[in-house]
């Protein structure tokens, strides 16, 4: 019984049906007829004009937004623990030329403003010190905490004061929207957000993130850095296929709501164990070594995060007897 | 009728039915069973060990390649007219870290000894001049050309004499291998190639290239590029299953004869006009403006490539009707 | 008798006074009193607000200014012959982060309009290709012809229109000053010209070169990348006073004057052998092998620049001796 | 009275000297007559064959070694508060063109093989995090620390078993070497170190540090990245003849003592608010506000390091009387 990632999740049958249906050829890269349906779909889930590309995967997506958004000689701002700067094998710096990651100790990964200007108080304004061009959150974060609108609305305004860009890691965007009940768009460009990898492939796609551009004078640049990274797919249309599946009839949502639904489930069979509140789709839980090998012996997948620390995280697809089972083991350990 | 190029053509369905039965959830990223079976569903192909590697697109398995082979202070020798150079906007400079190309003028876009021995010659050998450290050849060529297996042992003996490191930009590998009749393992690693980059995608592919090493010791910096590169799929199950799909049964090379056959068959017709022989699925021919309105007119799609100049490329998937068509029309030109 | 470049030319004593007169200690990098004076001495040279940084290198000084003017992901136009493709080692990809050269055939290495349109001419607007962002000039150039002021102006009004920066590499502005009786101000900012790399060790200086930006806005980000180059040295008074040394009473336009003359000398001796007209302190000149050997055995050094080719460079402290010596056994040959 | 900083000391009049000794003219670069005495006169220092180049900063010899020990796609070990990370503005970004710094948060800015292990540890070995490469040292470290010889070695032997390459930041190289009396071997090469970035600017040098390549395997590589990083004087002439200087009598040592004898002596004077022992010629005080405007009232110019501390350097030409009233100053705090 698979906890132990929602990458390895199967893909949603609307979606192997839209790519399927995609085959007709049509324009190569993306200047097909279905990629240029995604800047109106997304502009409705969004409720203002955006730039919309297909991108296949969330670390592509982060770090061509965050080459736009920092200067090489420039850093961005993040949590410590944010996946731009521990899993990513140095893709940020890849892509932005060598920009420094400027990194935050932030309890469940989770950026605050207090936290953020204390930590640019530490730079001194001069040429010797790297300065931060921009700031970038994680919604989930890596540890499954949600920012409510209200908390990246008061990043959004220390950015703006602080003549910072600023991104979301959308991942797990739509866990933080289910989670959160707030607008898509509250959650982001109306809290000052500039750009937003917008995450699929967890949450029932295949290969195809998106990356949501609020500020829509960064395509041009972003469509450029796309195609030189080697990431301008031949045939978009399979891609933005998918999007348009996990748009439609907000099954993204609903997929995102299942997810979190079970994680809810788990939370509380698990409350005593429990490293951090569950606010998306992930648990983050105290556990010895024995009780992790009596819980694999049962057949559950998951992984070790630290000494005495687990994690499980539940999938959109994730089947109910599988939750059951967990939740009764939980309780009996 | 399109004959603007093979990029926009359809998915073969075996590739649409094995990237929907791969949707069984498995290990995230490359640790999947089906990617597992790549390097040896490679090895047989190439009648040795290779290691094997599913890449989105061209663009990204070519600057992988190069940025392993080549330092950022060093050069790669191609033909001027190459892809790498023309038409990647830069990628191989992005992933090399600043690595040169070294530009070569050469008809038809194919290297020779002599050619690359005359560059060569041109570069002091001090500190100031970019010192080559590989040699990057397209099969076949940007004009359509095919390397013969001794042509690029020739090359490949060059380039060991020389400590040069050979890549091979097998956009269209396919089309060279069934019209030299080479084998696969004679027109690479046994003519001195160390890693081919394997088009799939305009032979019938979705969205998965191959990056073939032959030379084994290159994976592990590889694998690490590539995730560094945002090119590591969360579920690389799906890429993989497309490549399997195109060895079985040498479908590869069934979509490869189609496609060659189709261009021999115009090539026929439009003799007189041919600026290239016909060594694969393209042909570039003379046509003036005129004519080029007149067939446009009568609905077929091709590209202009220069003054006077046009290039069509037949698909893999192309209608018969469609052949016959264009056939008759650059005979009635 | 040393012909073979000024690079190796001695220093000015006037220089060396003033590297010794600084040495009173002062504040560190670019803090100190001697600095400061840069930004007004070069205003006066070119007759409007400049900013101006010392810097140890014209390699680094063209490369700062490039990485600044042009993106990663755009090019920069050249002469094929110029200096930062053939003799900087990759260093403006370095600098730039993978920038690409966009390089032009050029006879004596000298931009026209009309060659840079019809280079640009060859570039898809497309994500594809490589867009320009700038152009680079040498004045006077590798061949040793100088740029005109009206030549100068006529590229910077394409590049206007063509929304490209323009940057100067003026490892000779000095000669070119001379030879043109333009005045500086006319040959670079009025011109057009965004920033010029400004020579100083060619013609007298010890360590400083000179980085002049007519556009003031681009000194805070030429400043920090100076630092993140290593050319922030902790003693920057040093090379400030280089500087300031080459200024006073036009030293540096005596000093290129006195190379001029000696090179128009033997211009004049060698007539019938200009590859091209002398316009600065470089000869180009047919020569056998065997007139080669026969002029070394006479104790003269020159660089062999190809085949059937030499060239000859007088420096600023020639001594008149050499002069009289060449210019008589080029007339002998 | 300066105790800001030793990099804005004056210039030992023998460099001066020498420097002016140096202006016949010569071959340009590093082709020179005065360059080409380096390798020999620092294997005499070092007790074994080294290569040696003379580079203009400390930054760009760090970065130079850096950059040539650790892949891009790999890491280097370094404490926190390491040059390197902070006071560089990303230098070793850029050069090793998007290589990671992986911290170590280390008392006294001094690394341990205990703390370097636990750091080791926390990285997972897999693509998706960045895996160390290297491992680079300050001795004496940001705070006036100086590593044993024995230390040294038991980070070099770390290093060896973990495969990792080892560099020395010797910025302060003179101030480790006089404190600790070991001998120049013994504190680098026999302790497993690769590359040492020797200072000579703090020293009384004047613009040229030294690269002292142990594993001279690496010389030809750092050659070409000093080239294509804009560090290859033209006149090298000018920078070799600074450390011949400093080398001759040990001028060097002379010049790390007294700065040392210095610092201790005021170490003895604030013995009550030291932060580290002084081991070199930096004193770290706890110090109020209103301290240290008495002193700055006073004529002591000095270094705000942090909420309630403060630095002061000793430099190799400090006045004898300016020690003296700081040793009176403080002690009468």
């Amino acid at each position: 019984m698979r906890f132990f990632s929602d990458n390895a999740a199967s893909v949603h049958p609307a979606v192997l049906e839209a790519v399927v249906a995609a085959n007709a050829s049509d324009i190569a890269y993306d200047g097909d007829a279905i990629s240029a349906r995604l800047d109106a779909a997304f502009s409705d889930v969004f409720e203002t004009q955006v730039s919309a590309l297909w991108i296949a995967t969330g670390t592509a997506a982060n770090c061509l937004a965050l080459a736009t958004l920092c200067p090489p000689f420039r850093g961005t701002l993040c949590a410590n623990d944010a996946h731009i700067n521990q899993d990513e094998a140095g893709a940020p710096e890849f892509y932005s030329g060598g920009g420094k990651l400027i990194t935050v100790d932030a309890p469940g990964s989770k950026l605050t403003p207090a936290l953020v200007e204390a930590r640019l108080g530490m730079i001194a304004n001069d040429v010797h010190r790297t300065q931060a061009a921009a700031i970038s959150i994680t919604n989930a974060t890596e540890y499954g905490l949600s920012y409510a609108a209200s908390e990246v609305g008061s990043l959004g305004e220390l950015a703006k004061s602080r003549n910072l860009r600023f991104h979301m890691d959308g991942a797990r965007f739509a866990n933080a929207v289910v989670h959160t009940s707030a607008s898509p768009a509250d959650l982001t460009w109306r809290a000052g957000v500039d750009a937003l990898s917008f995450g699929f492939v967890k949450n029932g796609g295949l290969s195809s993130e998106a990356l949501i551009l609020f500020d829509r004078d960064l395509a041009e640049e972003v469509r450029v850095r796309r195609k030189r990274a080697g990431h301008l797919n031949s045939k978009g249309r399979f891609l933005a296929a998918q999007l348009l599946a996990l748009l439609k009839d907000d099954l993204w949502l609903t997929n995102g709501r299942a997810a979190n639904d079970g994680a809810a489930r788990l939370a509380r069979a698990a409350a005593n164990r429990l490293l951090f509140p569950v606010q998306a789709n992930e648990l983050f839980l105290r556990m010895t070594v024995s009780e992790a090998t009596e819980l694999r012996a049962q057949g559950f997948q998951f992984y070790d995060w630290a000494e005495g620390e687990v994690r499980f995280v539940v999938s959109w697809d994730q089947d109910a007897r599988e939750i059951d089972a967990l939740d009764a083991a939980l309780a009996a350990l």
